[in-house]
């Protein structure tokens, strides 16, 4: 089975088992306030382009989203999210198990825009029963988003500036950061992130790590006591160095010549090769994505080929024979991979 | 720096890395659901003698307290502990922060005992005020406990006859199981602990792992629904196979020949090693432990000393002159560190 | 000013302020034990015609909807409602507040149907990523919904079917329940709205009372320790007798003779009578009610006039030049009041 | 049977039933922004002595202090109480349910002192594991305590500069604030209260009203959306004027002249005849208090013939032939019944 379902099918890349493995009897203190948690820290200062920014790493995208949203929030706040977000669809309502609701506007290609998001708190705000219903505080946003798009920059500016306006704080999830900062179509560097959002993630799991996120917080209101809720939420990791070994390794070097861009740059190139395949045999994608998910509509009679040799995710039924299913490219994928699944694709479409 | 203060000080015993390594490119489903995984679920079940255990994997110690404690509530009910239990102590309010209270007793060496047990439950039947407290309905207790002593097998059948008396459930914390396991103190197996327990985990972070809890349940009317609560709570590990691949290796082979209760023997002798070495120096010990932690009395004059060489815990004051400290000994624990420790406080005692 | 912007405009009902008089000297014991409520439940029981329902009292609506739900699920389950539903929108997340996710469906006309129910439970249970959603456990309904709109005995049936097929529980918020009866719409009674639900609850704040809420239990795997929840919610009213005296004047006498019955009602006839008089005026309706809550559409020039001799509800903007507003009658509400509005409201369209 | 057992055994004061049937069908808006709940504001305001005061009312204690605390404290941080606190003891978790953690501390007399306060907070800073456990932030004491005793001037001021060195909020519990203000003994007034704390509230519940609390924040930092929390919580009342009607009546007047005090002081009263009296009989009481509790250490066998004919509160064995029992007076405790008591107790004990 040659499998396209996820972007975390793999364990991480060699250098950072290598590592792990020459660190692996080096005695250091716990929790991550070890040398090479602030090592990583430090090499991500360095891309965020702020020596004051605050770093901290948990284990995985849903841990971070709860434990972020709950520093953020008081108990009668919510956090807007497009109706797609991770957080409002595949999280078993985590936030929500933390007290608070998720209030969600309708998506545009997984996106949300600053005008939505200022229609919405204008309109609560004017409300004369406002006090019955949850007060905005937090927008959610994710980069590359859940449908494979990407925010302009012109885009994550005005969301923030709104953001600022009403007294938000704009929260990035960038579970596919990599993803989304290396395609092509992206106008945005991290350090742009880092200063249009109020905090934001750099995801490891998918992007390189065996597991790993990375929390950089740019607004230093925010991050009083976030180790009281890191542990509180689970997420104190014992062997806290486990992360910084792996964010060492994925961001040593200068700009994007660091392993995380690099890796990042594969699975976009072998995403868009086999977005212009399949397109070129003729077949629609359901979402115009230039990052490492990629959305084609295929008939359903050869999905039933497809299915026997390959996984993919399935994503929703467009019609009576056809469906949009998702396949996800990685820092891990073979190139050879994707020649097969385009070579089998051309010979079940004729 | 000579480390002593806990027991993750070192990365994971090395058969675990190289397993690491070897299957580090094969795909596999996320979420657990992985071959690892479930080969690692048969050799626990062997381990605990019922084909039908239903086990689970998550990475951490509080994490896998509040999920499993949230699968066992409803939310009026609340959680009975020692007073210096890990959950009422050291995890943030994490239990709270589900919504349920610890109800705590005092501790005789770190336990609870049956008659407590049935004794406040008792009296919270018998209140005609009960509505107005927090139900009892989960006992927690941890082997090897947080002071480093074990419950006997009768204390464990008793506190769960109690248990199934009053409908309760018995929840025991195995971060240090190995530990507890092969103290030459232990009269129980895991098999024991599965059989007086409603649900269990057995520790890797603190055992030979780079992180990952094992989590059995042998009641099978609490599991339903398991997963769910994983998602919610942050802790269904995308690359759930990392989780199997560890406790694979650390349960392979029959019975005790497992590398698990290998490096467990290793740190129990070098913790009793370094126990009676101390005693024989003339120090009491603040509680007497058979396990991998030992909690020498110490003079503050020859701790003054050791700080600049060693680290360790500093447990409490004993008297003015006098403190408790806590030195852990673990699976990765070099017997000539101990040797070293034992011959400088000889120098420093003189 | 004269006020049409609510239910909850005046005190209570003459006969109940009696009643708390005659009664107040009394003593009782505290929290609902008393004579009193037992007297209260033994005529719900009658209403409901099952001498074992189970009856219990709190203060208010959000209050109720809160610790019922809370009582009927685990932390990963979640309740399913219309988007219109006052759960989902006007009650501060008070559901989320106890961990629980709102899911909601589009409403049509208010309600929600079986079929939707149906649907989106099968959707789910097909789902290979449905441990990554919260499981739906409740189904929450009104009668009369926030768009005074009734449920037809048929719908209400098959959607208990299509919850009990699921293993799902029916919870209806009868905040107006008997404005919901009264209606000449109506082909249920309460002793139906008890079949074919697990659990309801009789509304008196807005029909009739001072405050509160009677909830009755249908399905009896659900109540027990229902007070634990009722005191740890907040709802434990000290003065319990207070709620008893009340539903006992309102229910005291045979079937629809009581007074819960012969004041909805009223509320029902004048806001039938509103209903027509705009409707004669050339106005439409936003939503066809047949209850005590009426939304005509009216020209901004109108309201206008309006708001300087009348209170209202704003509803929503229509188009530009209009809006619909809610008026709502009540057991208060005075016949010389409904035609004073519609003279004026004649007078100011010409 | 003649009651003892509780202070809200009866209605309301008959001063407050009149005004809620004079008022009973004007027309007010809901959710306690009507006049009346403005007067009763700024009647409040004048007995705290500063026009600014913050006020608003809930129906009951457990809901008062659920509420005020959710706002007061962020998710990783806990509240300190005497382990007899109300909160600790006989509030089912409901803070614990918000997500918080109750610390508690030894209580001397019903009371912690600053102190206390000051060690607790101070070993926690120091503590490397802080992190590990939850964060003080506010410290609740009750006026009167649990056990009928009071904070002095002296004690209270202490309390409040230690949480204001530290960063802590003071809030005081005064769901016996009458019983408290009015004792011979004590040395404050509400507007001490009120300067001394963060915030505090007025029991009405306990003291002459149907029901209700009165909120006072004296630190504007704290009651931001306050009423998003009360919504939230199920505290905001539909018809809130009830709330405002009942306050208004109990602070008509100037200073102490007000129904409020007078009622209070009557129950002191006959709870100082009581105590007086059943010492004459040569019996001790559990606890010195000179409030409306009182808690005698009574023989079992003049129990058995007590409980025949009254009500009264069991406290606790004391040894095995003797109980401490409780006997609260209230507003509307009538002296012949106390007397009564006396006589019956006189007889019984010879």
């Amino acid at each position: 089975m040659i499998m396209f379902n996820c972007d975390y099918l793999e364990g991480a890349h060699e250098k950072i088992l290598e590592r792990l493995c020459e660190t692996n009897m080096d005695q250091t203190p716990g929790y991550g306030v070890d040398e090479y948690c602030d090592r990583a820290r430090a090499l991500i200062r360095e891309q965020v382009k702020d020596p004051d920014a605050y770093v901290q790493f948990l284990v995985g995208g849903t841990q971070t989203n709860m434990t972020v949203l709950a520093a953020l929030m008081r108990h009668h706040e919510g956090v807007i999210a497009a109706d797609t977000g991770h957080i409002a669809v595949h999280e078993t309502g985590s936030i929500e198990a933390t007290g608070h609701k998720v209030l969600t506007l309708p998506n545009k290609e997984g996106k949300i825009s600053a005008k939505q998001v200022d229609d919405y708190v204008k309109a609560h705000n004017a409300d004369e029963m406002k006090q019955h219903m949850v007060k905005p505080k937090v927008v959610f946003i994710s980069y590359a988003t859940e449908e494979g798009t990407l925010y302009s920059k012109a885009e994550l500016k005005d969301l923030y500036k709104t953001c600022k306006k009403h007294n938000l704080y704009l929260y990035l999830d960038g579970a596919r950061l990599g993803y989304g900062l290396m395609s092509e179509k992206s106008d945005l560097t991290m350090a742009d992130i880092y200063k249009y959002t109020d905090v934001f993630y750099i995801g490891g799991t998918k992007v390189g790590a065996l597991f790993g996120e990375a929390i950089v917080f740019h607004n230093h209101d925010l991050h009083d006591d976030f180790r009281y809720l890191m542990k509180q939420k689970g997420g104190l990791l014992a062997k806290g160095r486990l992360l910084g070994v792996q964010f060492e390794v994925l961001f040593e070097g200068k700009g994007k010549k660091c392993l995380y861009y690099q890796i990042s740059e594969h699975a976009d190139r072998l995403a868009i090769k086999l977005k212009e395949g399949i397109k070129a045999l003729g077949y629609e994608m359901y979402q115009d994505s230039y990052t490492n998910q990629q959305f084609p509509i295929l008939p359903d009679a050869v999905l039933g080929k497809l299915s026997k040799k390959y996984t993919y995710g399935y994503w929703c039924r467009v019609d009576e024979k056809h469906s949009a299913v998702r396949f996800c490219t990685s820092w891990a994928t073979k190139e050879e991979n994707v020649d097969q699944l385009l070579s089998d694709l051309k010979r079940w479409t004729k």
